[in-house]
């Protein structure tokens, strides 16, 4: 038996690209290994990337990066594929050890395992429920202050003159609050920038990035997305909600936190990606149901961003899980509302319940509706585009965090200018009305007993002046306030999208949609009479608000149902739906949404639905990666070592095969072992020679692989002797015997198909006498991409 | 190269069974084959089975079984798996016709084949739509007719004495309409018997039920409908509208009807089972769409029961579908009411309006909900118990056409007889209410001004009871008419279900809890103080209702969904969603849900989500059938009909091998061959010798199979003189080159879910040097079941 590592050849592939991604070499990079900066930190580096030729850019912080001097410049585009990503791996690794725990596993066990899972999915929506509520009290009251002091000033400088003084007030009050949540991500936690639902769509999808579902991805999060809400950024607090859910999921399912060093030794078998990831949909679901008081939508949304297969009994936790979320909320809400037990509560977003009478709507509006759509799609497609440019700006000059920060803080300060200005100019007075009186209202230069309507819009967090724009009477609103407000708000939004700090895009989305659709409707009621069901305003700032949000986002099925159990009612379902497949037909005509352009500059292997329609053409021989690294099945200490150090080999997965016969005859495929277990062995040094002495030690077992995961060591950490570097390891009984396979004939969309409802890291390519001929990863799958002019294939990329 | 057929054996499997199945030979059965009854009736039986020993008990109609004698007593339990179903394939065959079409075809011809399904998702939306309207139009017409003669009647003969004769003329309406609907189903077409939610549910999980999409099927469901809800069974039109959108749908798609012999010549792409199942997902969802005005509920209905793998793409068309479909039935019932353009009606069940003020609801309700959801489930468990032995029982005694005629006019008959006992007999007179008028007030021997109360709850159609209990005003009912209402509907509902007609058990559950529901409200209502929130008993009734619809069919997302969209208000979607959850986890406690109990009844080989827990001791060394038939991949032509002729070699597919070097050496698998294509080969003449004399002829395309699909041609009906039997036949062409293959040490977990997520129907096992040694099929896996011992294998039968 020989004990040196088999290459296997397949020279046809005559392709630039060469072998890369996991399981495969990687291409010699140009920069010099990183490995001492690996270890310094500890290992925790090491899940961000093994490829020790990656460029770490975004997980560099400031001090460190000065000391390098100048980052060079990032060429970030979207027709490039990022290697620095791993795989999450949803196919369970069935070696011996797992099977024989199953089948050791009485009936009364599984049932056991099932009640945990009902129960992880209620702590789940419980502690989401309780986060959302959270935030949202701690918003309420910290606006609550900015706003009063505000006004106050504002009311004492309008009369005597000195209103720069209150600008200035402003604009220092929104700049501090930015500048702490700009400061926590930028400085300490990079990947709670944003709105997270890039993020997790990814991890739904299977790639693992990096630090997203920590706790102290977490807290920066929490706090980030209170500072950015209160300092007045054209952002939402509900997003975030999403990604705080996921997290949640994501530490509670494993029963322990490894940042707090705690192990609670409970739920130890859902300690792997398949289970993990089941419970982050759940947590994902949570997040919206909390966000916008939606349980159905939060399952729709966690099935439409993230599920492959359907799976009755997981899409019954996730909505177990979304229920109690929403429930949650509610019920500590109407505590702290001093309505203890109204339950009737919707979520974070409260959109205010819409009358019956108002929400009758008619044939011949439904065209009306669909051309809302299609402006909605329209300017969605705007919207996109330019964060798009931006985004890409900011790739490129705006990544040291001190430069975010002051970009975050710019915002701010220009934020308060202009909604000062925008106040300060406008002279559209309205009588206050005590039955919706509004939280703050500015008198400014009205009248006694008016307010300004425009500050209405500007000085009230976005969901309040969202729900004033649904609700508020005919006529509370001039169209030019409206006009304006709309151009100003989308311009500030979409500079906000992409700051430094953590903020959703869905709030300033209906805020948008909804000044627009009352503009619109204000414009046909003065076309009609008087009276009649053009007159209501707020129908139409519902239908521009759905509009806006599908046209950027293109989201519909989840979408419609989140929009229709916020506002309470299901009459307008069907009008939303219309709109909503407008804005997105009409908007993909355009651009991607704003998700996916976010996910494509990122260069993230993220794996669509379907493989490429045109892609019939190209075969596994094409698409997979070879030579591949094998191991045998019973190998030398020293070569599992080599292999697993040498960057140039840098798998994840490595087919194990067996000499069959003595003669020269190649080895046939027998198992497929991964770089994280082949750690665990080596860590535990079971060596076929220690076997005996193995005796009087403990058998490993599954939990040893368990309390690894998901933070493996790197190998360099590991200390092999000399000596045992001449031992034998035996991988059969920790390989896994079964691993899916393909022949090289099998064309790209059907592997596609395999690979994707299985959820797959590694696929095995064999050819007809069952020897290694290759080995598919995300990487090669994610690649082929239908462009404009047909199918393209993106170029491969360290960064 | 030897050109006999290869039987690859593998002998180690023991057990008594043998190999049975798709693709395996079958056991030697008792009767003879009956291949003349299959010649006689031109085919058309051919797709019922193919397997001749077959019992073929339902399908023979009265006539042929009085000729043949008494029928013998079917073993019907459900603990048998039986044979005589055939799956569908959802894995295409990529041949190489297949990828040479997918090639040719350009991006543009990618695009226009997108827009074709929308198209056709539009289309059935409509047709769906079209058919709910006409369903609801005449139902409301006819019943209008009937009660009104019958109240005409009753009025006349009150005062006088004499109201037997009432009794005579209504128990002779419902008779007469229920013997129409009864006849129709038992003599024509028995598939469209009951809901058909069954079947769909088992169509779409890829089982091949009988004639259970054909244009015949949709004609006698819809007048079957009709007369079973004019008849005044306990029944509901709703159930059915769901089978109907899913034969709309199978039509629509295939571009022709092989009923009226017409072909359209469009849409020919998608002449085969994986779109054709798409567009039927697309045609349940617009059923249960039109059915209850729930577009939404339709999308997850059709992926909770249905789907396996999640598409985007396909969940925009399903839910394009539904919409169009409500659409559809909302614009033309509101040109029927007078009411041109009012879109805001639901569906064809109308719940009415739930008003804002009454539908507030507090946490210490909470529990009495959960209460009610045990109460619902315990009930719903006990009507599916009786109606499992009922079924048992018609399975066993009551499988003549004639008996089962008989049995449905006998329930018609004590249906209306039962309901005049009870007005008869009921003296809860109500006052005159003109605000919530009844539609047929009956006065009885009430005072003038006043009317009988259980004569709403009976002398109506249900649709309208249920909408009476949800909103009338306190009072309206006593506690006793409720009561009794509640068992004699109960018993009456359930001796219903299973009859030989065309009708759903939505409505008669609704109708059922919402009368057990408002009982309770009633009940609360009288412990608490009056003008108290508990004063509103239609909150209850609609919380009653949920629970004992959940208890009985189990479902609790897409149920949720639906419920909140029939009642137009989403406050109550977390009570509803609590209600369902218990319900559901209570009912299973005892028994299943009552469709799956159907489901099994009739031994249908149905995969659930994940194979059971503790299977994973099993491999596919176990599971699997051998040995298996193979055919070499140039294959005479005599061999090939002795294969498919052969009735102990009955196969779906055969693997295809090649022999690779001269020696004895075993053959490699080197494709998957379907018996359909080898069929249409054969017919087509497709032999190696007529390849020069082919020159002139047409080449055979893709075309000539799809024009065969679904109908093939028995073996038995293509000749093949005896020169050509001498023939050779290439199938490299048109086999599928790289099926999808496991080992024979997979778990069966591990197959299963490939199996499900990919929706197979052939899995070939290889062995290390690629020879074929079994094949997986969709009754291998289907054996295995989780009973309450643990796992348990289940009889193959024949029946």
């Amino acid at each position: 038996m020989s004990n040196i590592t088999k290459k296997v050849s397949w020279s046809s592939r005559g392709d630039e690209l060469g072998p890369v991604g996991e399981g495969t070499p990687l291409l010699n990079g140009s920069e010099q290994p990183r490995h001492s900066r690996q270890f310094s930190e500890g290992g925790s580096l090491f899940q961000i990337d093994r490829l020790s030729t990656v460029d770490l850019e975004e997980e560099i912080s400031a001090e460190e990066e000065s000391a390098r001097g100048q980052p060079k410049e990032i060429p970030h585009n979207e027709k490039l594929l990022s290697l620095k990503y791993e795989s999450l791996d949803y196919d369970n690794s069935e070696n011996q050890l797992f099977l024989e725990e199953e089948r050791r596993m009485s009936f009364t066990g599984f049932r056991c395992l099932e009640i945990s899972r009902w129960l992880i999915c209620g702590l789940i929506g419980l502690l989401t429920g309780l986060i959302a509520c959270f935030i949202d009290i701690v918003v309420e009251k910290l606006a609550g202050y900015k706003y009063e002091a505000i006004k106050q000033n504002i009311e004492r400088f309008t009369e005597v003159g000195g209103l720069s003084i209150s600008l200035i007030l402003w604009a220092v009050l929104n700049f501090s609050f930015v500048m702490v949540g700009s400061i926590l991500v930028a400085f300490f936690e990079p990947v709670a920038a944003g709105s997270g639902i890039p993020q997790i769509k990814c991890y739904l999808n299977g790639v693992k990035i990096p630090r997203v579902v920590r706790l102290k991805t977490l807290v920066i999060k929490v706090c980030g997305v209170i500072c950015s809400v209160v300092g007045g950024l054209a952002v939402g607090k509900e997003g975030p909600m999403i990604h705080s859910g996921a997290v949640v999921a994501a530490g509670v399912s494993q029963g322990r936190s490894t940042t707090l060093k705690k192990d609670l030794m409970i739920f130890e078998y859902f300690r792997r990606d398949t289970e993990k990831r089941d419970f982050v949909s759940a947590g994902a679901a949570a997040g919206v149901s909390a966000a916008f008081g939606a349980p159905v939508g939060g399952v729709l949304f966690s099935l439409e961003e993230g599920a492959s297969f359907w799976n009755q009994m997981l899409t019954w936790r996730i909505f177990f899980a979304s229920m109690i979320s929403t429930f949650t909320l509610n019920f500590f809400l109407s505590i702290y509302h001093n309505n203890t037990g109204d339950l009737s509560n919707p979520g974070l977003i409260n959109f205010g319940r819409f009358e019956s009478e108002n929400l009758n709507y008619n044939l011949y509006e439904i065209p009306l509706f669909i051309a809302m759509g299609a402006i909605g799609g329209a300017l969605g497609a705007l919207f996109n585009f330019l964060n798009y440019w931006l985004t890409i700006f900011r790739i490129r000059y705006v990544h040291r965090p001190c430069l975010q920060v002051m970009e975050a803080m710019l915002v701010a300060a220009v934020t308060a200018t202009v909604s000062f200005t925008m106040i300060y100019f406008s002279n559209d007075c309205q009588p206050l009305d005590s039955e919706h009186a509004e939280e703050y209202p500015l008198q400014l230069f009205c009248a006694d007993g008016e307010y300004n309507s425009m500050a209405t819009a500007f000085f009230n967090t976005p969901e309040r002046s969202v729900r004033s724009l649904f609700h508020n009477q005919p006529g509370t609103y001039n169209p030019l306030t409206l006009g304006l407000f709309t151009i100003t708000y989308f311009f500030l939004a979409c500079w906000t999208y992409g700051l430094a700090v953590s903020a959703g895009v869905f709030i300033p989305s209906l805020l948008i949609g909804a000044a627009w659709g009352r503009l619109c409707g204000i414009w046909l009621a003065s076309l009609a009479s008087a009276g009649s069901i053009w007159a209501d305003p707020g129908k139409y700032a519902l239908i521009g608000a759905a509009a806006q949000l599908g046209g950027i986002v293109r989201m519909t099925l989840s979408l419609t149902v989140i929009l229709v159990e916020a506002t309470g009612n299901v009459t307008y379902g069907l009008p939303i739906m219309l709109v909503l497949l407008t804005a997105k037909i009409v908007g993909d005509y355009f651009q991607e949404g704003l998700y996916d352009i976010h996910i494509k500059l990122q260069s993230v292997p993220f794996l669509h639905w379907e493989a490429p329609a045109t892609s019939h053409w190209l075969t596994t021989r094409e698409v997979m990666s070879s030579p591949v690294t094998c191991l045998n099945r019973i190998e030398k200490v020293g070569t599992i070592v080599d292999v697993l150090s040498n960057t140039s080999t840098n798998h994840n997965g490595f087919p194990v095969v067996v000499q069959v016969s003595e003669n020269d005859e190649p080895a046939k495929l027998c198992g497929l072992i991964l770089r994280s277990q082949l750690i665990v062995l080596l860590k535990h040094k079971v060596f076929v020679e220690l076997a005996g002495s193995r005796l009087t030690r403990r058998k490993l077992q599954l939990k040893d692989f368990r309390d690894a995961y998901p933070r493996f060591p790197p190998i360099q950490s590991i200390h092999v002797s000399q000596d045992e570097r001449e031992c034998l390891m035996d991988l059969t009984e920790f390989m896994n015997p079964t691993p899916y396979t393909v022949t090289q004939e099998t064309s790209l969309p059907r592997v596609f198909k395999l690979f994707r409802a299985l959820g797959l890291r590694h696929l095995v390519v064999i050819d007809d006498t069952n020897r290694v001929v290759g080995l598919v990863t995300r990487k090669d799958l994610a690649r082929y991409h239908l462009g404009k002019h047909g199918l393209e294939e993106l170029h491969l990329a360290q960064t």
